[in-house]
């Protein structure tokens, strides 16, 4: 995970280069792993900052924690967010590297949250404290074709069944920018200092107009980070224009193919909750729908990542 | 799975193009997954197949036999083979496809061979029949220091603790032929239709002659299978001089970058086992030595695989 340049680069710059809010600051950093965040937080000149990692990393992160000199400054504790007991009250700011693909899946949003409710002082941070979901739209048909029509001839045999299935998991893959079909359109946005859990469920319209005439094969979903009490705003984006990492972006494969007239529109909704039996896994429903010139289809298409 | 032609392909080809050997056959096919093997073997001319699978894949491997009109012949029972009852005494052929990463990781040998001993015909025939492990060692300056060296220095951090632990995780990965140093060697043959579960414990010595001065930083194990019943001998190799399949090599890299000369020799041995605690584990002790012009090493180093 520390391979993802993008990634931990984006932190390291927020921390490195916004000392003044963590000068003489308690950090909490939720699910520290090797503990990389709170060594920048240390370095930046916390007062001290607590790590939390409730897996066997929490060993090696003390170990590091202590190979650098900094056992002084961070405490790193192995344990669950909801189960540990901190040493302080309240801490100044909250960091943490939650986000799973698609922003929402298997992340560890509700433990920042719970982390945010209990110990939070009134005028703390927490780091990112924006996170938006988007979404465009590709052409993908060579690909479609390797993944979803390859169960129609399979050595010979029809194993069609299997493509309904395959049709309704989400592909955590990179899509060339140079597929996109349409404009990008930002469908939510989450302020992680004010939401509560449940506005992690959502049903938001979108409306995605082409900028070419093509055909589309696929919605692709993606996340931006913001960092925005940073002295300016900084963030990432882990869309298909931006350099790649390891969330990719999330590909929702459509069972129609849309020909679609440069300035048509597709619009729809798109409909995120955790499934009711396992809460880990993610339902989306899809609702899409074109009356272009040369295609009208409407649709509603279940996804489900897991 | 499918998509890995190497493997399917020499499956098909070894049923097709030996139709003695199901012709009117009873055959059980272990872990059948889509059914893919079963469909071959029916096509072949299998009296009956029954194609075991314990997974949610079972439903749809019932559908894909339907959907390819091949119900009469085959039948899909979902369940373990340790659970399972089979409908007839004595089976003709049981085919599988039980390989694991480095052959015996995660693998669904000892399923077959419960099978073999509870259903298998006194003349009956396991697919594939043999299984052997060859090593060979290749020089990876390279890749040691993007995988194992890059924890000396992470964003201005030392967290070479996690570098041991690095170490000892052997890596699932493609290697070019050209790094290969020395010659390849065959560790181990098994018989499937003889061998016993323990058998896939050992420990066996290995001699590796260099084929050009270089440095040797790992050692490569890879796996190949044969199918000796056959017409005239099938099988395939998952080689580094092969075709690449999805089990890519194994490669165990080493504590010291041994300097060797063409013609001399590293030598010493492999240890094998399942881990006590954790059975799906595989432990790998590696001894090795060199006493040559410019390096003399002698070193044992454990691997764990989980």
């Amino acid at each position: 995970m520390l391979k993802d340049v993008v990634r931990t680069r984006s932190y390291q710059n927020v921390i490195t280069q916004n000392n003044f809010l963590f000068k003489d600051k308690i950090v909490l950093d939720v699910g520290a792993g090797t503990g990389i965040l709170s060594l920048f937080c240390a370095k930046a000149g916390a007062k001290h900052v607590y790590a939390i990692e409730c897996s066997q990393m929490a060993d090696m992160a003390k170990e590091i924690v202590k190979t650098n000199g900094f056992s002084e400054v961070i405490t790193v504790i192995k344990g669950k967010v909801e189960e540990i007991e901190l040493p302080v009250p309240k801490v100044d700011v909250i960091i943490s590297e939650w986000m799973g693909y698609f922003l929402l899946f298997e992340n560890m949003l509700d433990t920042v949250l719970f982390a945010r409710d209990k110990w939070l002082a009134d005028d703390g941070v927490v780091l990112p404290d924006k996170a938006s979901l988007h979404l465009t739209a590709i052409e993908d048909a060579e690909y479609k074709e390797d993944k979803i029509e390859f169960w129609n001839n399979v050595y010979g045999f029809d194993m069609s069944c299997i493509k309904k299935q395959a049709m309704m998991e989400p592909l955590v893959d990179t899509v060339d920018q140079n597929q996109i079909v349409t404009n990008c359109q930002l469908l939510k946005t989450m302020d992680i200092s004010k939401m509560s859990s449940g506005d992690a469920s959502f049903t938001v319209p979108f409306k995605l107009v082409a900028e070419r005439n093509d055909f589309i094969h696929a919605l692709v979903a993606y996340f931006n980070v913001s960092f925005t009490k940073c002295h300016k705003l900084m963030g990432f984006s882990t869309g298909p224009r931006s350099k790649s990492t390891h969330w990719k972006q999330t590909v929702l494969y459509l069972e129609d193919v849309v020909t679609i007239c440069e300035g048509e529109t597709l619009s729809g909704s798109m409909t995120v909750a955790n499934n009711k039996k396992n809460p880990r896994d993610i339902d989306i429903t899809l609702k899409y729908a074109i009356n272009g010139n040369r295609c009208k289809v409407s649709r509603t298409q279940h996804y489900k990542m897991r």
